[in-house]
């Protein structure tokens, strides 16, 4: 097949050195930023490139590595040009807010949500890896009329490209639980290190420190789109969140040993079990 | 010098390992489950071992490895038989509430706070580790009249364990920075995995869930006693994250990009800049 990349920061120029080392399908590359776009041709990320007019109507398959926002504009504003019955998916980490934008909209190819779940603390081509989906889990989330053939075609890719676990499911589902894995996770390293103390922990920190703040290096452009994108299920995590941390508060309070060993002993129970 | 493990689980086993493995000094054990100390011994994590009526006399440090609660009665215990301006110590998580019950009581060896800071997320003899303390850091807590000369001997031990850096401060701020570093990152990785979906999260997730749940592994009984001795602290990183984690709730709720934008630049600029 014929894949386009288009943008190639840390997850599509990710994605390109992931075919081109697993797959032997062709990998079209374009970036708004030419030089990117050359250096990815120089160092074989890529094997061709070419005016979006040109490369769009030869992709059987184009992955569009854009902040959440600019998804559904670049599509739309290319609508005409993609191959058709060909693929047209995206790599942002929310997913309802799109699909509905796009779910009535007429094309004759097939949009389906997708998140490579992948990322690093750092960004930009400079710092993609061939390696980045291992071990990770792709998702995508296909409409209810979405040909089978075409979602079974996106998931073999995303085993050809060596993601772990491939998860088909609904956007709805999808936000839901990326709210919980993914996006809390960098609330509340960020709201951690906004601590008071934060500037003095050297010779105090250890592991835990180190882990649990680690995602406050954040692309704070890129996770404000994705966090007012999926506000419902977003404050629904902030809010079960507190109130664990309230009855954590409360317990210490009062000395209350028997509910804060509870608290420990099931959440411990819960990381054991389930990882 | 001869030096005493009292404790032989995670923390007093990975110290006599280390001390064997890094110096020359004379590792005598005790642990109060017999075929601990025998596999110490038939293991070389030990020289030698006996009564602690014979074996404390000739120790010229003693590292007490208990649950914080069971530190000052052993000391107490056991404060007749320790060697005249010996230097005892101990490796528990937290300073000023054992160390304010010890200040007056009348002994002729020097007691002094010790916190080595290094954990994992299992427990026990079978888990230690000879590099545990490998970039890790000491921290001691003297006396205002503690003699430099016994704090200056306790600081040179931990540089030839292997500690990448040693700190020498207040139990008092001691306590305070550990709330932020080590106690709060275990309340809120515990928080988090409370979260009714997290036995959901496989598929759904990636390295964000990982490092944040990571220590939700946790020991019950030690962080319960941890916790309650170190109320004050604790209680204030908990107000001042939720009140972080409400800033973020709002601004997602109102929409309000500058304010969220802000706070993750924030903490973005401070991992950057401090890690």
């Amino acid at each position: 097949m014929n894949i386009l990349i288009v943008g190639l920061g840390l997850i599509g120029a990710s994605l390109a050195k992931a075919i081109k080392k697993n797959t032997n399908h062709t990998v079209f590359g374009w970036n708004r930023t030419q030089s990117v776009t050359a250096r990815a041709l120089a160092d074989g990320v890529i094997d061709k490139t070419g005016d979006l007019e040109v490369i769009i109507p030869q992709a059987d398959v184009t992955i569009i590595n854009f902040y959440p926002q600019a998804i559904v504009p670049f599509i739309r504003e290319h609508k005409d040009l993609f191959k058709q019955d060909s693929i047209v998916t995206d790599s942002c980490g929310i997913k309802t807010k799109i699909c509905k934008e796009l779910e009535n909209d007429d094309f004759n190819f097939y949009y389906i949500g997708g998140h490579p779940m992948a990322g690093r603390e750092v960004s930009g081509y400079d710092n993609s890896l061939a390696t980045l989906f291992d071990n990770a889990s792709f998702i995508c989330t296909p409409y209810d009329n979405t040909p089978k053939a075409k979602t079974d075609t996106l998931v073999s890719l995303a085993e050809e490209i060596g993601f772990a676990q491939t998860v088909v499911t609904t956007p709805e589902h999808h936000d839901e639980m990326i709210a919980f894995t993914s996006q809390i996770a960098h609330v509340l390293a960020c709201s951690y290190v906004l601590s008071p103390l934060a500037p003095y922990h050297r010779g105090f920190s250890a592991g835990s420190y180190r882990d649990v703040s680690r995602v406050a290096r954040i692309n704070a452009d890129m996770w404000t789109q994705l966090f007012l994108d999926n506000k419902k299920a977003l404050t629904q995590e902030i809010d079960d969140l507190v109130s664990n941390l309230l009855v954590f508060k409360e317990s210490i309070e009062k000395d209350d040993e028997k509910t804060l060993h509870d608290l420990m002993e099931k959440g411990n129970k819960i990381k054991e079990e389930i990882g």
